[in-house]
């Protein structure tokens, strides 16, 4: 029976067993330590999943990750070179990584963080030089699905936007940046800074103290605003502490940490200038996945092409 | 020579006569403690002008409110019959309020002050069960301008938009309602419900228990929230603390208040379930304002018309 082999290392499997047998009807959904045909295995889904499960299997066509990330994936050095790795970049993510980066924009430009500490005092105070959102500048760091969804959503709000991606890309209404220096340019001209690219050795580590040093002043917003919603390894968490400590930056909105769960001494959980979100931007919608991946499988499965197939040289 | 009358009560009217002597070169801009001639007097411009500023002006044409709101002007017992009075309705003014509105849409949606609390207890739990936009329902009361802004944005964010007006209207994309029995359906349909109308009569003190006893349970975000950007007279803020005590509001948002400044001894400035800030959801520019109405005045003495004219009958 046609096999989908389920590689899932961090979340309980068995809903998504369930999931998939329900838009595969009459396939063989299995998890790596049960006992199955290798040569039956067809598809793999996989989040963090054991090293090796994917390896051994003479008929697998594909892998497709469960969420928009793939760093995870290519952590197993014993994954089969050849079999193309696809990327899930279902709408529900895209909206839901849009509520979150939209939010916390708007969080920063409306100075919530101020006005909560006002209220705790019971002051009715009105800071009133309120910059209005064409006032701010917000620079998405990626620019694939999940970034331009962003920038035209935050367009619609009133920011200025801008964007950098590795390569050269256009964008409408979004003044769009490249390479190295492209970087050096947005990170200059960016009063909320987004990071939302993928996790590859060139960007480990890019949020440092060199990156938040070149950021402008944008005292309208009380410093320049990070927001990650990337991966925790782009980040060094010691450099973000000490930027919010000089007045380097004004905030931080992390979703992402070098340690997940982040752990409980961690300075970040009670600095009053950052928040803390459990990894929880875009929540992958388990049955919008599971639907993706299965109209993938059939598409392909018909002779179509796979979308959103990652290059392993760049690492998405 | 031709002056404009500025009757300003609540705020320094020194710069407000700056920026208007900037915008309206020639003229004489006067405030009403002072010596000039009333018959040179043909415009006003308000914001809860002492008693009787505008009696007395044989030649004024029209009285301008430098806020959206027009209830503080009519509050005037000497206010003369017969004299026009105009909304300052500035794009500046919208943006801010849909900046607000939007903003704290998504903060019910994602839980912000769930999450706040889990990272105060240094815990990292993801609930999970996290609805998206479209899942929920903003009921906006009030689609004049402002409203319509705040429907497009929210739509844009994927939320389900509903509206309530006092006339039937259209708005594309946004089921509406209209009068007594709209009222009752928007209300019953509304995971959050924004108040934007204005204060009238038929409007004061229309958020009261009756109304939060209609709302849908709204469970995906913890019960029905209630924003209020509209005027503090429309709402009973002891039943607002009993709705929220007894689980019928799940939270409020309120910019406006019965009494403002908020006095110290109200509860609401403590209760875990309420965001108070300080009448600050769309600020007026003043340069924007002052703009406006000499933009205004000048169509006006052009022998143009007048624009967003206050009916008295419906205080709006």
């Amino acid at each position: 029976m046609t096999t989908l082999l389920l590689g899932i290392g961090s979340w309980d499997p068995e809903p998504w067993r369930e999931r998939f047998q329900a838009v595969l009807p009459g396939w063989k959904v299995v998890l790596p330590g049960e006992i199955f045909d290798r040569r039956a295995v067809r598809y793999g889904a996989a989040w963090k999943q054991p090293e090796g499960t994917f390896a051994d299997l003479p008929l697998l066509d594909a892998i497709f990750s469960l969420g928009a990330g793939v760093d995870h994936l290519f952590k197993d050095k014993r994954l089969p070179e050849g079999v193309p790795v696809v990327r899930v970049v279902d709408p529900d993510l895209t909206t839901r990584m849009s509520e979150y980066v939209v939010m916390h924009c708007l969080m920063a430009l409306r100075r919530v963080r101020v006005y909560d500490g006002f209220q705790r005092e019971k002051q009715w105070i009105d800071l009133r030089d309120q910059p209005q959102a064409s006032d701010i500048r917000v620079g998405l760091l990626g620019m694939g699905v999940l970034g331009q969804d962003s920038a035209m959503k935050l367009r619609t709000m009133g920011f200025q936007v801008a964007g950098w991606s590795r390569r050269p890309k256009a964008v409408e209404g979004v003044e769009m940046h490249h390479g190295a220096d492209g970087l050096d340019a947005i990170v200059a001209g960016s009063d909320i800074l987004v990071a939302m690219m993928p996790l590859t050795p060139d960007t480990a580590g890019i949020l440092d103290a060199k990156l938040f040093a070149r950021m402008p002043k944008a005292e309208a917003i009380g410093g320049p605003v990070l927001i990650n919603v990337g991966r925790g390894g782009l980040q060094n968490e010691a450099d973000i502490l000490a930027a919010l400590d000089s007045g380097q930056l004004g905030a931080a909105v992390l979703d992402v940490f070098q340690t997940e769960p982040l752990p409980a001494d961690s300075p970040l959980w009670t600095h009053p200038k950052v928040t803390v979100t459990p990894h929880n931007s875009a929540i992958s919608s388990p049955p919008a996945i599971a639907a993706y991946v299965a109209q993938q499988i059939r598409t392909h499965m018909a002779g179509g092409d796979l979308v959103n197939i990652v290059d392993p040289a760049h690492g998405y």
